[in-house]
């Protein structure tokens, strides 16, 4: 192997999307795969931490600045409490990894790691609601979780161990539950919009595959390059299911116990995995400015007799940026010739380029090359302070539009079940069908051609419901009873 | 019970310290004990995560500046991985808790919630480590650990579970790996003092009490206010034990292949225990107004006919204050009294309280009160958001002055073995003397007394020293054979 193929990517995105995929987050760097005997584990490496830190920082401001506190529950859960679990979910059977020894002594009972906490928040939620006074109550945890599934490793998209915050909350109605579910939902809309550049569509999972106790699910996809659809975060309105279980009550204004309404809603580092699939080629990483570690990489390209003015010219430059808060960085390394630093700082990602060489120098300019799609621009060396800002999001508006194009030319509709297997299997892409409501309609288009129902349109939401679904007296599209409302299929991540 | 004694402090920090820290944890409302089967393990609540969240903020910014990056590591470790560390550590036997079942299916190799993260940590820095320009490389990690020793629980001094930081470095040289050790030290010092009101003493610990396979293990103590010292942080310098055994090395400027010197260093929630027991007092907790998560309260005193013009005098000092970048709390609260509120804003330790009746707003004034000595102020309202920082700076003056007080008053000379028992007998505190080296010497004074060698002042840090032990030529105050340092005694937690 040349050490151009090692450090480069081999694989294409189009025709070996998986391949490239897990090539992409090895040589950029973000992540390895587990030790022998953990498969299923990664280990995320410094620049793939980045990215989740500051995906953190941004979601985790949207929750403070809407009343919400942090707080950290046991790693553990006590299989009996778990189990509490079962009078809500029939037929619960979590696959979990079962602690049953401390130090040498074999443990009373076992411990489950935690593959999510409602079962642990929710006692102590309702030890700290007394009254109405006390509501609305929102707690969070940033912490990892374990599910012991066995499926294929694919980093940031399926581990057994992953990177989540767990949002619950308890609030007096179902009213106030249902703007807390809505509102935790547009933050993270927010998110994928505004931070990883990701139109996602919104909507609710069809009733059988709600979270399990839910009232409603409600959800944001995002549609990968490969015609797949990501679930990309979750927000649950679950009535007074969980507060019953839990005994979650509160002393109204009138002195009457009543039961909380609850709800709960993640955001995993899937989204880190979507992230990386939405944007990225055949030269590696692509990353918005918004969360890139380095935002602009500034390169000089000298001659032996250059090599100071045009070094002092870069060294300036670069300060100039860091002091107005962007995260540059000069690479002026003397073993390395700007081809090579040009491929490497492609690879990973980083979204602006600035070459320095003789010509900038003598002219105060600065040549700027975009990530995305190597166009070139000439800045104004004295103006580049301001002008780096409308640079970035030129970038960035570069990306969201293209993921966007994905999106909008892959939403196709389907009246009959042949059309909806024919749309699919040409296209990939969601294709919405009116539908009857019934999981047998969605289990003969999941057993034919493995896609299922990924979402269903709120109501009212009606530029996304199918036409003949707004006009009524429609027939679903698989099976021809009497449609309800509208099913968006689609393959999924 | 009556509501106040429900409400309030009921024991004494003086007579009943352990039961007193323990209902100030619950009561301020930073912390419950967690579920029943799972003792060992609190729940952190909003209020104690805050605290969490703010010193993890602080030590995170200067990890960084300095060159420090966040990654994240498997929660589980092979068994045969820990087992790796037998070849450094001589009767190396963890109690940690093991994993040995994944859903419905034993594992074949058991699995270690990961009790700290070296044997997991360095085998992929020896991945990633080629060449010295690798070097230095630094990786943090901020996560929780488990170690299943069977002690009492004490709120962030003492659980099962517990946060902290563990950051693991490489370096081509000891040299380098030194300045590292103390430039993390420092760093837990800087914390420590400037953002806890704590005073440490730096040293490091006798060779028998060294972090297993060290070089040299560094330490923060801080003396709390019984006369116990707690272990603040440590900062180890590995040498070459663990890079040989987990093969970390590089290609130097020459070609040849090196082994690398590496540290490790961590900082754990233990720190929040320092904190409560340093400072609260039997009004309940106290906080320096650098972590403190209001660092003001404003309560308004009104009666029905001046109720307009004091709450709306108290808003805008609220919204003033806000604006400034103070973190402020109003309580307005209509179902309570100011003494309630003062009680209740006392117990949860917020550094100042603002008191607004009709003649500060006649007087245009503010009577400010200080947590810690309840000395009240008169402020002018126009100056409030310049003043502000000062009264900040008084109230964490006097924190620091009462805690280095009591540092400095109870650190003691002792040049015999029951001159040493006798002085902490009477007074707990630091005794510091000479100390030929050997571990029977502790093990006769451990036993007698429950006190240990906390501490070894560095050598050339010579007002920490004994002064027989600098004049040379003297004999361990134990053993009376000839001394080789000075050893700090005292009880510890
Ligand atoms: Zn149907
Ligand atoms: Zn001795």
């Amino acid at each position: 192997m040349t050490d151009a193929q090692e450090l480069g990517i081999t694989e294409s995105k189009e025709y070996n999307t998986g391949e490239w995929y897990a090539e992409v987050v090895k040589k950029a760097g973000l992540a390895n795969y587990g030790p022998e005997g953990m498969s299923g584990f990664i280990v995320t490496r410094p620049r793939g931490y980045a990215l989740w830190e500051r995906l953190q920082g941004e979601l985790d401001a949207r929750f403070k600045d809407t009343g919400v506190q942090n707080a950290y529950f046991p790693l553990f859960i006590p299989e009996s409490y778990l189990e509490r679990e079962k009078d809500i979910v029939e037929g619960f059977d979590p696959e979990v990894a079962w602690v049953t020894h401390g130090g040498h002594e074999e443990l009373e009972e076992r411990l489950a790691v935690r593959p999510t906490s409602e079962s642990i928040i929710a006692p102590y939620m309702s030890q700290w609601v007394r009254s109405h006074r006390d509501l609305p109550l929102r707690v969070n945890q940033w912490a990892s979780v374990v599910r012991w599934e066995a499926t294929e490793t694919k980093p940031f998209f399926r581990t057994k161990e992953f990177l989540w915050q767990e949002g619950h909350t308890a609030h007096a109605t179902s009213e106030g539950a249902w703007e807390e579910t809505m509102l935790r939902l547009d933050q993270y809309e927010d998110v994928y919009e505004d931070v990883l550049a990701i139109p996602v569509i919104r909507g609710q999972k069809p009733d059988h595959d709600k979270f399990p106790g839910a009232d409603t699910t409600t959800t944001v996809e995002a549609l990968m390059p490969d015609g797949k659809s990501v679930q990309g975060a979750t927000s649950h309105h679950l009535g007074t299911s969980f507060a019953e279980a839990f005994d979650l009550t509160y002393a109204d204004t009138d002195e009457e116990e009543r039961v909380c309404n609850t709800t709960s809603w993640g955001f995993s580092w899937r989204s880190l995995g979507a992230l990386i699939m939405t944007h990225s080629d055949d030269q590696g990483l692509v990353l918005p400015p918004t969360i890139a570690p380095e935002q602009v990489v500034v390169v000089p390209i000298w001659q032996e007799d250059t090599k100071d003015e045009v070094l002092e010219y870069a060294e300036d430059l670069a300060e100039d940026l860091e002091s107005e808060g962007v995260r540059v960085e000069l690479d002026a390394r003397d073993e390395r010739n700007p081809g090579f630093k040009f491929n490497e700082w492609e690879l990973r990602g980083v979204p602006l380029r600035f070459e320095i060489g003789p010509n900038e120098v003598d002219d105060g300019e600065i040549t700027a090359v975009h990530r995305p799609d190597g166009e070139s621009v000439t800045l104004d060396r004295d103006d580049v302070t301001d002008e780096i800002h409308d640079q970035f999001d030129e970038v960035f508006a570069k990306l969201y539009a293209a993921a966007e194009e994905n999106l909008s030319e892959n939403v196709r509709e389907a009246e009959g079940r042949n059309e909806i297997l024919g749309t699919i299997g040409q296209h990939g892409g969601y294709v919405k069908a009116p539908w009857c409501g019934d999981e047998d309609c969605e289990t003969e288009i999941k057993d034919q051609i493995a896609a299922e129902i990924v979402m269903v349109p709120f109501e009212g939401d009606d530029e996304k419901h199918h036409p003949a679904v707004l006009e009524g007296d429609c027939d679903c599209a698989v099976c021809g009873e009497a449609a309800e409302t509208t099913a968006y299929f689609a393959k999924s991540y």
